[in-house]
Order: structure tokens, then sequence, then C-alpha cells
């Protein structure tokens, strides 16, 4: 089937491999009139660029996006807006010898069950490097909803064991260290358990976060189009998640009623808020005006050089160290995945929207025929 | 928009509120030649049918399903199947007080937001009983799947605090307990709780978990409709889901990739298999030939009589005490509808999957040429 | 796979059979705040309801729709609207001796070739009763376009050889006779026509046009979901309809640009408009803002009481003359069809054009954050 | 929205612009183990390159693909296959002109009127250069069905009032002729036809026929996905297109039943065929195993030098010569368009009924699991 198409209306369809031509997307759906350049995708791709710190890996990706359609005179027309970002540093030599074996918590086995082969090449359709394609559109995203006034704040609330402390929370110490942590002590530790994992030739999972704020009330679909579970699914879309949930999440399960509701009330600008946030801004599956937060649960890399079991493809059960350049731990690089994946979630749904009520329907077509 | 349609190939659209005429559903795509019966879909209903014991709703519903279409002399057509479930035991005048403010945790103010008003006789769309058409159709899944030798194994893992024990697990006790626990002991421990919070005019969280058994490996599509994220988006579509993880979840995210990965061997019989099933069954979002586990959080019921803080429309911030018949714990009733969301999925991507091979596609078409 | 649904935002699924329980639509996407009753409803299936004349079937069914939810205190609510008409005169026994060839012209050979198997009673799903459902959700669109200034003129063109004369057009006339014709000459001469088929146990084929008035500049999506593309899909969906034409249609085929051009020029009111209408009002998929005028060509009702050659079950070559209550001709009950068609398109793309610019994005979600 | 994408399980998103980087396509859903070079595409491609004649622009353009991705070592891998033509020969200084005029004809009105602004640069993207992508996918499409014996013919039956005869229809002159007709005399007059256009600074319309055969019966979908209907929709996508018919079509409906319903008969080889095949091969949607046979009406090229009436941005009636290379008739050019989106609708519709029965999904998943 084609598997390679995300959202409705704002739509996009990724296409590359990694050590193929190049990975891009193709976005349709974008609204006309959106000022758009190269620099505001580029901004989002080197977010997720690698060999930006020790703790990724060493593989030098320039990644420089280019737009092939869907702009004109510096915004978009309405019509697709094609990005690619074409492959240059790519060692194919590197992944030969996995063509043999299957790599343990890797896709290899599979694409081969699934499709009776598979572009072995580090990895190929199921290769991180996937994730540029998303990350291109959700820049789009990311760019028209910032003029509505939403904004992202993600990062890594957790690395192994080492998780921030709320009280220590400075969201400004994102940008400051090299594993997008808000919390300095933390990030401090986080780098010492990575110093370990790596001397050992293994890896680490860790957790993402995500707050955005500014969303207005009524966004989401009843029922199966809800905006947490298009947010569940946007995410769990990402390679490696294992997990996701939506403000107080698996916590909730453990709670009562009482405690877990969130009361409303009429502040003194006689508007309706809510004393607490446990349901993490979704009620119904439609959101309620306050912050929207997640996370997103992410696996040990599963490329590792240490000594792991596994099978080849004579029938004999071998030893491997998986070679090439790996990131020991994923969850720095894959904060912008997430944003963006959220982003794409958030345009598309907010499109749908548009004509929720007949009189919004009848305001738009009456002033455009008068 | 519309978001009450499900599924690509085999595809759902329910409709209904908890008070109008009737809930029900459309499943189109299920091929043709499946013997159905009324008795088929019963079966499952029952399984979330309230009233059965002092911690489900005390509401008498039959919830007696009527298959409209789509079959002929015992056998699906391949046409369309309507079923329905017409409400019998409505008491709308119950739910107008309801009408005048918003129920702390519920989809009140947020379809008030988005739609300009609401149909508040017991929570409209939004209701539980919404699931109904979800159950009907998930029965006929279940029932193609077990042709191929698929089955769901879907119990309550915890209630608020109260966990089971993976040392005392019996699925036999499953059925010999009101909770739907595995686990005898958790189980009474459970009940006790309940009692407490039933008492306190409160309720309780608690997790599903679903174990499928015998899905080939090569089911799931890569990148956007991956097994895992699909899962993920049927599960967050039940109401009252905040957290979904698959295999080791949120545990992946603190765990090192040496243990983590699941290691393949040829076992005896020359197939591969794993040592372990940390991954849950699916690596790549493909299904791996393992079991399929994933675990669904719900929040406590959010219609509890202990007095609560709101709003009405008139301006003013006033205490509740929400009236009506709750379930002070939905868990329960709520696993059919877990298993019924796997199974609708695991449905469709099995069909998806069928021409995933040019080899596949030439041999069903030479066949049907010859 | 999935056939019986249609549209993307304003999406509808049909089901029903002709000898089943029933034949319904769950129309899924109508904005919330639309009135509606029954009575809309019925005013459509009526146009469509066989026995009005002695050139329809003889078969009386009174085809009453039941609204079964989605609607709240006279007005749609933004959930699933479920519409049902219940079966009540069917004569199985009727069709009982169709099961065992295929009538030429039908669906009975293709259905088993594609299922194995077919319900044979009455064509099934395949019956023109499943456009009831259609009809039923057409309705619901052609009220909202109503309100936006948008309305229909739907009527029989030609039936056999006897077409309109465009000097004697009359649209008054179209209620006036049995054929639904804007031309008195003509409609007296059709009834002769069919007079004559009848007496021959023959049948006829026609044409049916719609003029839409008042749609807006800017409607369709370009290159697959073009305005005239979705019509064309749409109305050949229609069982019986061999050809779609727009515009000047098959004419245009033998036209020369100059003529066949459309020349714009600025009117009195400053409004720009078309001195010609040979595009039908459509322009590179999206509509010019001029009446969009198409033609539709039904074959003849394939059932007919003549003699016919065909094969059976037992593999035999055999002459049948098909029973029933047959119409000699379609056309004058399909025009409602084509219309309903018509407006399910028109409706789902205008509520897809709602975004189409950044300006009107940000116009609709300043004005709800404010 | 998103109009750019087409199909369901084939599916393709199509890119670009006349005058920007290129035109693509990403082809989605492709089965694995295709054999595939770009070879295969080029041919295709090659049928609709401009400047073959002096019937068609005189404009050079290579259009050489490139593949981008979903190919490994000669074969699709079941993932997104990205394809691309770059624009090498484009003048963008010929079309500044019309950017402050609406071309009779042409798009440029309603895109203005839709998005606020458009691409004015040779159309942007509603240019005939969109079609390289369908033309692109579509020669995927073709050799897939080629390899289940399915095959094209496809033909110019006439250009302006220049029709073939069926009495000298030679599929060996296709090739044989600039205008692709099966017949040496009409493409004798029909060029003499044109010259006279030509003559005139004006172009013609034409109709294109395709023949498709060994379609195995029972591809396409009951109701809303047809295979008559994805048919039309799909040609009707391509512009200019004003018209569609299949079989007999818009003759259908002056014929009486017994002459247009095609008999069954037993041939002495065992199997089911028809005497005639008024139908074009489908029957209620489905395919009946005969020829499938339709034809489109084009409108003659829009862009003509010869003086028209229109209306400039100043608000100003202006008379205007438009400048550019443009085809005096596109149909010779358009079959191989009509041709890529038949077979696009034919992939799609026969991998969706791989699973149109249960005992196929059983043999399918039996086999793979044991």
């Amino acid at each position: 089937m084609s598997g390679s198409t995300f959202g409705n209306i704002w739509k996009i369809t990724t296409w590359g491999e990694s050590h193929g031509t190049g990975v891009g997307v193709v976005l349709d759906g974008c609204p006309a009139g959106l000022p758009l350049c190269e620099e505001d995708i580029q901004i989002y791709l080197d977010r997720r660029k690698p060999g930006q710190s020790k703790y990724s890996t060493p593989r030098k990706e320039s990644d420089a996006v280019e737009i092939q359609s869907g702009i004109f005179e510096g915004r978009t027309t309405g019509t697709p807006i094609s990005m690619a970002v074409y492959n240059r540093n790519q060692r194919s030599a590197d992944y030969r010898e996995i063509a043999s074996y299957y790599r343990p918590g890797h896709a290899d086995y599979t694409f081969d069950q699934k499709y009776g082969f598979r572009d072995y090449r580090g990895g190929g359709r199921s290769s991180a490097r996937e994730t540029i394609g998303r990350v291109a559109a959700g820049a789009v995203a990311a760019k028209l909803l910032g003029m509505l006034g939403i904004h992202f704040l993600t990062y890594v609330k957790s690395i192994g064991p080492v998780a921030i402390a709320p009280e220590r929370f400075d969201a400004c110490q994102i940008s400051q260290n090299p594993l997008s942590m808000p919390d300095a002590v933390a990030a401090e530790k986080a780098q010492e358990y990575l110093e370990q994992c790596m001397k050992a030739q293994n890896s680490s999972g860790g957790i993402v976060e995500c707050i955005i704020t500014g969303v207005p009330a009524g966004i989401g679909e009843p029922v199966f189009c809800k905006l947490d579970s298009e947010l569940a699914r946007a995410v769990f879309s990402i390679g490696a998640v294992k997990g996701f949930e939506i403000g107080d999440g698996f916590a909730a399960a453990q709670a009562d009623g009482l405690t877990n509701n969130d009361a409303f009330y009429y502040d003194t600008d006689g508007a309706i808020h809510k004393k607490t946030n446990h349901a993490g801004g979704i009620l119904g599956g439609i959101s309620d005006g306050s912050d929207i937060i997640f996370r997103a649960a992410f696996k040990p890399t599963p490329s590792i050089s240490a000594t792991q079991h596994t099978v080849n493809q004579d029938g004999e059960n071998i030893c491997v160290n998986v070679k090439g350049r790996h990131d020991p731990v994923i969850v720095p690089r894959a904060a912008v995945v997430v944003e963006s994946m959220a982003a794409l979630v958030l345009a598309d749904l907010m499109l749908a929207n548009m004509g929720a009520r007949v009189d919004q329907v009848l305001e738009r077509y009456q002033k455009h025929n008068s």
C-alpha cells in the first residue's frame, strides 16, 4: 500500500532512502500567500543535522534543502511545494556487510519478510534520514502556525535514567547544552551517562516533551480524528518511538477523578480557564485553549558496536558488531522531528476546522460574493 | 470535517449519539464470503454492556444489534455491512441540568467552542455509547482474523494504584472477576479500592493491556502507516485514553541498546525467532511474527458525584455534583473497545499488504485468468 | 475495497440493497447549525420515487426517510447524520428466477466474477435503490448551497431520439409533464416514443442536463480534484451513465480555438464576465463564476421483457424474458440523482476551498481568538 | 486543499510548474520486485514530448527523467518512487506580458480568483507540463499491467471535423503519421485541416480513443469507485478535456434496450462471452472481461495568436494576440496522457481487488504462514 502520505488537507508525501539520490517531500495543501524561503526550512533541518556534538553521529551532512516548486516571488502559490535534500556523504561500503545479516532492533528482517528483499544501504527507507522530509514540511507548518500565534517548545525530558527536575526547569538552557535539556544539572549528568554508554559501545533511550502554546479551543475532529489521536499517530510514526502520552498520561491511570478533572472558572477577564491542566489541553479530542503537552518515549539507538547475537542469510546463528557512525542517543536530534509532526497535525486540523459551523461558511462566501 | 470514518480498505463509519435514535456503524471493505450472523456481533457488544457488575453503571441497556445490509444467506457479500443498536433506556431528563454548565473532564466545553452549541444529552456524540459501532465492526474483523489464526487476549492490567503481578498472571482469571484482571489477588484489591472510590463519589483510572498472537511477519506499511502508529491512533481515538505504549514502551526510554535489542536466532525448526520481545512484536513499523503487546492508559471516569468547581453559561463560577448513572471505573468495559480497534487496524493492514510484492499480484491474477 | 464512501470533507457513506432491510447513508462533515428536518430530505426523495407516472415502474414505494442522528433541536450538530429508508414493498419472489441466469446489461455477471456469488434479489447493491442514500445526502448539500445562493436546474434533455429544442426551452414545463422536459412539444413526442417502446417490451435511453447558478469563482482544486473531474466521477458513479460532458463537451472537439474560447470583458458593474460560456463555467478545473452546465448520457434500462439471449449457471445458452416492474426509461427519475451528486461535489469543494489563502486562515482564527 | 494526489493503493502525487525548477511525481504503493529503469519511463515521456512534428509546439524539451528513489538493483523496493524532469528550455520572458491580462480559455482568471495571485509563467501549475508526472507514473503502471497481460491501444479518433473511418481502421498507421491516427486517409485530411488552422493562427480540438485488452472480469468497486467512474475522473482531470464516454457513450442515450444490451453466450471454450460490446467492457462499474473502450473529447488549444478580446488588470477591455510556441492541436501528444491515467486507475483497482473474497485472503496468508 502507500504509507508515505500523511494528512488530509495539509498533506505531505515523503520519499527517499538513506543512500539513494536523496530524500524529499511534497507538501500539498498549503494555503496561498505564505511568505517562504529556503532559510525558513534550513533552520529546522539544522536542528536535526548530525555531527553537531559528540553525542550524535560524526557523519557530516550539510542537508541543504532545495525548494523545487510551489513558490512564486517569495510566497506559496497554493500548489505543491516539493523540497529535496540530495545525499552527499554516503559511504555505502560501510553497509555492504549488513546485507548478509539482520541487525537486532532494526527493520532489516521485517522489510525482507514483507517485500522479499531490501535496500540494505543504511537502512534504506527505514533510515532516520527519512525524517528530513517531515522536518522540511513541518517547518512550513510551523511558519503558518506562528502567524496564528501558535508556538512550540520541544526538549529532551530524560536520557536513560536521567530526567530533568521540574524545579530546575529553564527553557533558556535548551540551546545551551548539546542534549537540548531545559535543566543544566540534568544535562550534565546525562552527558556523564552517555559517556559510559559510548565506552561500552552501547546506546541510550530517552523522552522528548513538547508544549504547544496559543492553540485556540475547538481544534480536532470528534471520534477518529481527535487532536490527541492524530498526534499519537503522527509521533508514533517516527522510528524508535515506543510510547506516547498526553497531559498526565500514564499517571492519570493511577489517579482518581476528583484530582484528575480540571476545574473550569471564569477569570477576571471574563474568559473561561482551567485551574489545572491534567488533560494536557485536549478534552474529547478537541483543544480546550490550554497548553497542549505531550511526551514521546524513544528506545535506545539499535545500532551499537557491542557484540550482539543474530542470524545471517545462510541460516547461521552469528555474533555481530554493527559498524558505522551511529548516534549513542537519538532524542536530541529527534526533538525537532517530534515538533514537526505535531505542527503538521495542527496545520491539518486547523484547516479542517475552517468550516465547522454554517455561519463561518456563509461569512466566507458572502464576503467572497459581494 | 469528517472524523467519523476509520481505515483505508477495511473502512468503518460510525454514527449516533447517546440519547438519539441509536448508534451504528457502516463497515465497508469486508471481503465477500465471510460467514456472519448477529450473534457474532452480540458476543462482543455484551462485553462492553453496562450493568454487569456493581463497578459499572447500573443503566440497563440490552444493546441488541441489528445487521441491516451486506449479508446474504449467512455470508458477507462484499458490500457495506450496516449495523445499528437502537437506544431504549434513555433518560434524557437526567441530563437536562447539565445543559447549563460545563462538566469538568468532559467535552461539553470544547464541543461548544467548536460548533457553537451541543447535544448535551448524555454527552451526545462524545458519549461512550459511540464506541458500540467500533465494537460491532471490530467483532467482524476479529472473526476474519480468527480464521487466519490471529487471536486477542485483552485484560485490565491495573486499576488506580493496583496492578497485576506478573508472577500471578492467569488468563483464566479474566472472566472470573468483574474487573477482567488476570490475577485474582489484584482483582480483589482493586475491588476494595473501587469501593472506597465509590463511597467518596469518586472514580478511578486504569490500564488495559492487549496481546495479539498469530500475526504473520510483514504487516504494516512503512513511514506513516506503520502498524504501531496505526494502533496508537486507533486506541487514542477512544475517549479517556491518555497514554499508549508498545512492547517495553516508556521503560525502553530508560533502557540501553544492548538490553533492549531483541536478538534473532534460528530455532531447531529452521525458522527465525527472537530471544526476547522488548519490541512488542513490531520492528520498523512492521510485524516481526512475535506477539504484539501494547497498553492503553485510561483516565478516571470524569463523571463523578463529588462536588466540583466549574462555570455555567450565565458567566458564574459554580459548584456541581454531576448526577446520572456513572461507571466508577471504565477499563473493564473498555477492554473490548481496545481489542476492537486493534482488530480493525490489523484487518485493514492485512488487506493492504495483499499486493506488497509483484509475484503475489501475478499469482493472484494469473490464477484468475486461467 | 471500500467503494461506498464519497467526498473528502463533506463525506457520505451509503449502504443497503434493493431487497434487504433498507438503504441508507451516513453524512459526515456537514457544518454545525444548518436547520434540517426530514421534510427537507423527503422533497428530494419524492422526485426519484417510482410509480409517479406510467413511464416509471408501477412499484409503490413510500421511501419515507428517517433521520437517526446528527440533529439537535432542529439543527445539524456537526456530527454524522444517519438517514435510512426501510424497504417495505419488496417482492423477492419476483427475483428468485434471475438467480439462475445473468441478465444482459446488468451487473449480475460481474458481481459473481468479483465476489464469487451475489445477492440476486432486485440487483442487490447494484440496484437503483442504492441511489436513495445519495439523494438524501444531496438534499442536505442542496440546502446548504441554497443558503449560499447556489441553485440547480436539472431536467431531461432527450429521450431516445427525441430532444428538446433550444428555442422552445421553458423551465416551467419541467414540472408540467411526466418526463421532466423543459419543452412541451418534445415531451409530447417523447411520450409517444415511449409508448412504442413499452408496446415492444423495450426501453429507451436519454440525457439529463444540469445547470448550476450562483457558484462563486474559485471552487475546485487543481490537478486531480478539479471541479469538472469531480463532477465527472460523481455522475459516472450513477449506474447506467455512459457519457458525461461539460459546456460544449464533445462538440468542442470539433470546434476551433477562436470560436471556443470565451472572451472576458468588464461589464458596466466593473465585474469581469464572459461573452459566451462554451466552457460550461469551469476553467482549469476551477469555477469561473458563470453558470455550470453539464450533461449525462444514460443507457436504456437494461431490464426489458422482450426476449433476449443469455447464459444460465448450468452452462446453457438460453432465451429469457426478464420479469418484474421496470422503468421503460430511467432519466426522469435519474435527474434528481444527478443533481444530488453535483450538490455533494460542490459542498465538498466549497468546504475544501475555505482555507485556500493564508489571509482567510488568519482572518478566521484571529476573529476566533479575539 | 490538496488536489495533487491520485489513487488509493497505487497512489501518485505530482508537483511542479511550467517554468519552475522542474516537474515530478512520487509514486507510492508500487509492489516490490518490479524490474524498472529510466528507459521504461522515457519511452512514455517521449510520446508526449513537444517538437516532434510541425503540428506540435516547436519548443525543444528533452524531458529526461531521473528516478530518485524506490529502486534497488534494478527492481522496485515497495517504497516511494520519486521521478523528476528538470526544466531546461524555459523562456520566461515570453510569458511576462501575460501577467497583465487574462488569456481566454485559460486558468489565469480562475487561479487569481482562488488564490489571490498566480505564477503566470507558462501557466504555472495549470500548464500541460504538469502531465509529465502522470505519464512517468503511468509508464510504471503500464509495465506492471503488461506483465498481467493487459495492453493499451490509444490513438486520435478525430481532429476538428475530420474523423477516422471504421472501415479504414489500421492500428499500424498510428505510428506512421504525425497525428497518431489509425487511418492514413483521415490523417492526411486532418493535416490539411490543421494547415488551415495554423494559417489562421487558430487551433483545433479532437478526440482520443483508448482500447484496453486483457483486463480480467471483476475489476472495479461498487458504487463510488466503479471502474468507469474512476476512469472518468482520471481522464477529466487532464486539462482541456470536456467530455468522456465509455462504450457506446452518448449514442447509448438514443438507443433502445434490446439493441444496447450485450447478450451473453457460452463459447465453444466453455467460457462466457458477449456477442457485442456496447457497454465498453464494464457492467455495474466492474470489468466484464471484454475490451474496455472509452473516448475523451479535447477542446481546441486555447493559446492562439489570432486576435482575441479580454480584460487586463487595469480594468480595461483589450485585444490580445497570445505569443509563445503553441500546439495547433493537443490530441496527438495527449494520447499518452490519457493512456497513462487509465493505467494508473487500473493498477489501483487491481490492487484494491486483491482481497475481494475471503478465500483469497486465506490463501494468501496461509501460504505465508506455512
